[in-house]
């Protein structure tokens, strides 16, 4: 393979030995926002999330990186390749976080990106083609309703100017925070890029398959398509005890059998689909009256798109028959839907090279969850690989990787990077 | 039959249409505690609540009866008997509401019996055994967590001591509350009785039984037992996207498999056998997270205890069941429980007999609901008596009965009590 061949990447140290600074660095950015919890909010815009950005600033620096902030507070540090006009090779992730998340989501991509520069500069010295670390300001949008703001304006699915028409919970207007975190001047590079010749994100994986199969290394071949619904049952609200069961139109045991029938198509139709009733919310939810309205979200991923709306197509057929046997009335509107969206075939094997260089078990997987790579994607060739996560929980204080699976994680990105920078032939 | 012997109470006019008066009394009585939702609110003790209980006194004085409130605040109005000694038949229902309730649940009884008396009065003269009719002060138990503070007092299942112990959502202690209203005075009559020979109640069925039949009159043969359990489902919350469908402990998904259980068991059971799931909470309930909590209410009703037991016993075995095979814990405590109380089935025959005199098709049926009359069964022979509600809706500003349904309950209640005041014989 490829590292066989020699070059500096692991001859020069760069193992996953190498990253022992990784987790105090991810502590020391933990402390930004740091809730009483264990948790961690950082939020687009607010203090703690400057504060992050600016901390970072100063350690990509500190690492001889030339770092700037584009328009929409991107935060990029650069290490300039000697070959003129080559692409860009890019990695990094996100900074913010959810309400009380945890410490990895994003910020391990950061993070690592950030020390494989570092380590990479040191051993390797200039690179051909430009590496650069970017902290993009937010993907998870958990304070305004819009995710990837900062990888959407990198690729102009966004522009400044729609944060003019998103407030937060509190009426604050994206437009508005922005300026007030010191953003959206004129004077700020533009956001939109055109010279990337490759976009690697590292992230943990928020799921449990890499823990249950033992692979150490996710390489994400599809970042899976979504549809999510709302929908809403509507019978008839009357008294628990005085309406004979065959004279009800009781909303909750229809979406009871709604969400039964859910769970038993998505199991028959087998991996990757997957298929949730996360929220439900039941009217009026007295223990002594019959529900006359239950509100429900029907979330459905596939890696293929004609799948996905099948699986939803005869779901919501199944559904409007159950409501109609039962004498109840059933609405459904999609309010969020992605495609899904292949990752770079060449790039994911060139990173499954270095896993096999490494002697690190890999695993080809879809990744259920959204990500950045899914906005750069349409850009440049994007690769999407993961480290487990303890019991696949993330989004929470609980959220954590070892360190051993955070260094591991990071080696396979600065050998990829190495691959990319430091090669007289472009691989892809 | 019994009204075909003569009696005055049909030939001097105690027909229904005699009872044009009653839905304009039913107004009148809507008008204290009216929300601008067309509903009614009179909390025990409230303002509007000692407003509506001194108007009856003032409307009971008028039509000639003696009135007392006793030391709990039931407010009761005489029609003396001639015959010393002989047992006390009592009518009557609650003057409390539930929050932005119907303008019938309670009241309905209560004007019934106070116009039923007035007519009885002014056609047939002094009674041979007294009559009274009863505004019970409270019912719902929606001011206060506890439930027919007025005729369990008067039963002896509460004491007033009791209402120290007691505080609603601000904080007031029933006894405060109750001194606050002019009540609890040692001067007051003591609220037990031990005089009656007989309580009947009408009511509003607040069920769509005799809608759907086409029944006038619903005579109550037993008032159903409950038992109500809080059960929590608890799983593991994960990713929505990231975690196959086989690799999940969704508790939602749980639940919904145990409510559509529940239900098919339940309808197997057949009637009088109810089983609800009336309140559903969900955590966290967002669209992406699988529900790694489930907090849902379960409430079975039936007309035999052994029946209701071993139903609950059976359903919470095969709800264990599912959780064990799902990977889930399930918890469940029982937080009300009833036993199904009998009416008195020669006073109940009575009145199907006024009912058969009048050609007024009735039903015999359980009451799904508690009432008063359950606290006065123990105490003497109680009959419950239901006229239709329309679309079976109550606790609402939607209640409704047409005013000749109300009309032909109050007949049957009117001819009832002259068979038990006025004739010589003592028919139970």
């Amino acid at each position: 393979m490829l590292l066989k061949e020699g070059g500096c990447a692991l001859t020069a140290g760069l193992k996953a030995e190498s990253f022992a600074d990784l987790v105090p660095l991810l502590e020391r950015l933990a402390a930004f926002g740091a809730d009483d919890r264990g948790g961690v909010t950082r939020l687009l815009y607010t203090r703690p999330w400057l504060d992050a950005q600016t901390f970072l600033e100063g350690r990509m620096r500190a690492a001889g990186l030339k770092t700037r902030f584009d328009r929409a507070g991107n935060l990029y540090g650069r290490l300039p390749g000697s070959l003129p006009g080559a692409p860009v090779v890019l990695t990094g992730s996100h900074i913010d976080t959810v309400r009380s998340g945890g410490r990895y989501d994003g910020a391990y991509g950061v993070a690592a990106g950030l020390l494989a520069l570092e380590k990479l500069k040191r051993s390797c010295g200039t690179p051909l083609r430009t590496l650069e670390v970017v902290s993009l300001c937010e993907e998870e949008g958990s304070r305004f309703p819009l995710a990837c703001w900062g990888s959407g304006n990198v690729a102009g699915v966004y522009r400044l100017e729609d944060g003019a028409g998103v407030a937060d919970a509190d009426g604050v207007l994206l437009a508005e925070a922005m300026a007030a975190a010191g953003f959206g001047r004129a004077a700020q590079p533009d956001c939109r890029r055109s010279d990337l010749g490759a976009y690697v994100e590292l992230h943990i994986e928020q799921g449990i398959v890499l823990e249950r199969t033992g692979h150490r290394i996710g390489l994400v071949e599809t970042i899976v398509g979504q549809k999510r619904f709302a929908l809403t049952v509507k019978g008839a609200s009357n008294h628990a005890g005085t309406t004979p069961m065959a004279m009800r139109a009781d909303a909750l045991a229809g979406a009871a059998e709604m969400a039964a029938a859910l769970e038993a198509r998505a199991l028959a139709a087998g991996d990757p689909l997957v298929a949730t009733v996360g929220r439900l919310e039941v009217r009026p939810n007295t223990p002594n009256v019959i529900p006359g309205e239950v509100r429900l979200t029907l979330d459905v991923r596939h890696d293929r798109g004609a799948e996905l709306e099948r699986f939803c197509r005869e779901t919501l057929e199944l559904f409007a028959a159950i409501a109609a046997r039962r004498g109840l009335s059933l609405e459904a509107q999609v309010w969020h839907q992605t495609h899904p969206t292949p990752m770079h075939a060449g790039l994911t094997e060139l990173i499954a090279g270095v896993c096999r260089g490494m002697n690190l078990p890999a695993r080809r997987m879809a990744s259920g969850a959204g990500h950045d790579a899914q906005l750069f994607a349409p850009l440049c060739p994007t690769a999407l690989l993961f480290v487990p996560s303890r019991d696949g929980i993330s989004h929470s204080p609980e959220e954590y990787t070892s360190p051993e699976h955070l260094a591991e994680g990071a080696a396979v990105l600065a050998a990829c990077l190495y691959e990319l920078a430091y090669r007289e032939e472009w691989p892809l």
